[in-house]
């Protein structure tokens, strides 16, 4: 066989994570690599009692082709209670329903980007943000990170020096793979550079509810004036990941293009687990579960950074992170952490090497450790494990 | 506001099925334009049991992430029980499972097509193909069908003149729009051309399982040696269109691609919805239901197309399909399809103007009719009030 494929397609490469994942799937390994939610808190009970009543009194409904848009009841309540949380106000026209937030990250590229125009994003970014953006041919634009988030000067500079800089990608809270979060100020700031320049900000808000202390900080498009900010959300990790439901908020005229490619994408999200996910917040409180979640990961990340700080050597750095999924770890500068997630795979522990979540490369002395997956024992005894293996290089 | 879009959203515009199903879900309007199932086939207590299964003995795995080629025991069904009755011997390395076949009609535009490629395609099309094929720039070349589908010498004539064909696309069973099916000699033809020419043929068969009489015809995959033909399946219209599940059944060279794009655009396709339909053909015989829904289905086009005979004007002429979901009505050349839906409408009566189905614009005098979704008695009263907007035109 010998097929030509499209430019487009040439570069895309599996994503690393996903790859590993599939190493790790041993019972054996103690997997700090993936960003999979406790499977244990997912509310089965629940959700199976709630499918029963859809299938029972809306089955036809449930089963048949539904708009493009989504459900209503679910964008209502996207819109009262999610969105409204994180205070933007908002309506059902400005919300579409994707399969979880990866499919509009795919679209957003795919709505602004022609090849070789410029995507900003933070150094590092998330890797599947990175490998949904590539099939459509960008450069990639770092801005540097400080504890504050994305820089914000350094992003100005970038944006009066190019001219072809077509959006701006950023995941605000408890960064993926970072676990940092960028101050109220600079989410003023970013949101005030984007009507500046007229260049759509993509604000990817998948951890933000996931608030380990202090209160949870509001959304960039909250201080959205003029309709730049796209905001894109979840329910993979407050509810299940398995239903594919996140959602798009964004003016009204900039929504009306997505729900385009939704339809040429793919027609619609799953009817039946869109009123799935409705009806169970319409019975249940949401908030309620999110506190179960949090109380279980803030109890696992602890007993992370108390071991990291027991078991790591003194001058290996990494992020305390307030919420989310991830902390990130800085080695010294000539180790590379692709070396140590070998040694480390030969003791059964998995992390994602950080190399990949750096568009244009380099940066091979980082790596970003998941703890929401693995009990407290496990994280412990995979973190001693992770010592051992990092104090070899020291 | 003031954003720049994509080059290749520029030229988006709303499916005009899906903007008309809106204004046709007045419960009095009698409707043939959706491709909508027969909701009363759906097997809701069936699947209502099935998924409490699902949720109790394997909730955690599914609502959890999966992997991105789909769930393992679904791709097993799909290889021994769908692409085996089609003629087609497969594993389940070449499946992946995508949120219907729609989706698949995306990823192959984005697979093989740069802008301003050729795509050669039947003509009349599948509108929701045309649109997601247009958001990749391409150019369209059609090809006439005869009542044996797509004219093979038309197809070899373009293959040899144009350098940029990237791919064909072909629906072969009960064509949407037009009814007709290939005949098994040019299901050969096609094959050996797709591989003389090195050029994938998409063979795209969501209609091939409903068969009204006469026995199935083979997959066009079902001839292919060399790996060129691409099938896409679909669940939508045998079981629920609902739950979004469609397949790629590829050579495993070209199906590694497929699931790189399937990752970058959505991880995944809905684990809970993959394994209900997987431990549904495991428990129940999807043979038997599809029984079901021929033996519906042929009562509706029977009496459609009886009901045409009576009350259209002699000089209409129309498919006589057998199987699938459609007919497709040809008018008096100087007659506009849109002006007698404006009018049908009127009347309380849907379709869908032929026009859209031609990507490169003309043929004003056709229209496509449903009769999968409303029920007999329906049916005759729409034909014969059609049959009064028409005849007003001879």
């Amino acid at each position: 066989m010998d097929i030509e494929f499209s430019h487009r397609s040439l570069g895309l490469k599996a994503s690393e994570i996903r790859e590993l994942l599939k190493l790790t799937q041993r019972p054996e390994v103690i997997s700090f690599a993936g960003g999979l939610p406790a499977p244990e808190l997912f509310p089965i009970e629940k959700i199976n009692l709630i499918t029963t009543k859809v299938l029972n009194e809306q089955g036809r409904q449930a089963l048949q082709y539904s708009t493009t848009e989504g459900y209503n009841p679910l964008r209502e309540i996207i819109v009262k209670e999610r969105m409204n949380k994180s205070g933007v106000k908002t309506a059902i026209q400005n919300i579409l329903i994707v399969n979880g937030s990866q499919q509009a990250l795919d679209f957003s590229a795919k709505l602004f980007v022609n090849k070789g125009d410029i995507i900003i994003c933070e150094s590092p970014s998330y890797l599947g943000a990175l490998n949904a953006f590539k099939a459509y041919e960008p450069t990639f634009l770092e801005i540097s990170m400080d504890d504050d988030g994305m820089n914000m000067d350094e992003l100005e500079e970038a944006l009066k020096n190019h001219n072809n800089v077509k959006m701006i990608y950023t995941i605000p809270d408890f960064q993926n793979p970072s676990g940092k979060t960028m101050s109220v100020e600079r989410r003023k700031r970013i949101a005030e550079l984007s009507s500046k320049y007229k260049i759509p900000v993509i604000e990817d808000s998948p951890y933000g509810e996931l608030i380990f202390e202090g209160s949870p900080y509001p959304c960039i498009k909250s201080f959205d004036k003029d309709g730049y900010v796209i905001t894109l959300g979840t329910f993979s990790k407050t509810f299940c990941p398995g239903l594919r439901l996140g959602w798009i908020c964004a003016h009204e005229e900039i929504l009306k293009k997505y729900i385009l490619l939704k339809q040429g994408s793919d027609l619609q999200s799953n009817t039946l687990t869109q009123m799935i996910a409705a009806k169970f917040m319409q019975e249940y409180s949401l908030d309620e579960h999110i506190e179960k979640i949090i109380s279980v990961y803030k109890k696992r990340r602890d007993i992370m950074l108390d071991s990291m700080e027991k078991y790591f050597p003194k001058e290996v750095t990494f992020t305390y992170p307030k919420g989310g999924l991830f902390t990130w770890v800085n080695l010294r500068e000539d180790i590379d952490s692709i070396d140590v997630n070998v040694q480390a795979l030969k003791q059964n522990v998995a992390f994602v090497p950080g190399a990949s979540f750096y568009p244009n490369g380099g940066n091979l002395n980082h790596f970003r450790l998941n703890y929401s997956n693995m009990n407290e024992e496990r994280i412990l005894e995979g973190i001693k494990r992770l010592g051992n293996v990092i104090k070899q290089y020291y």
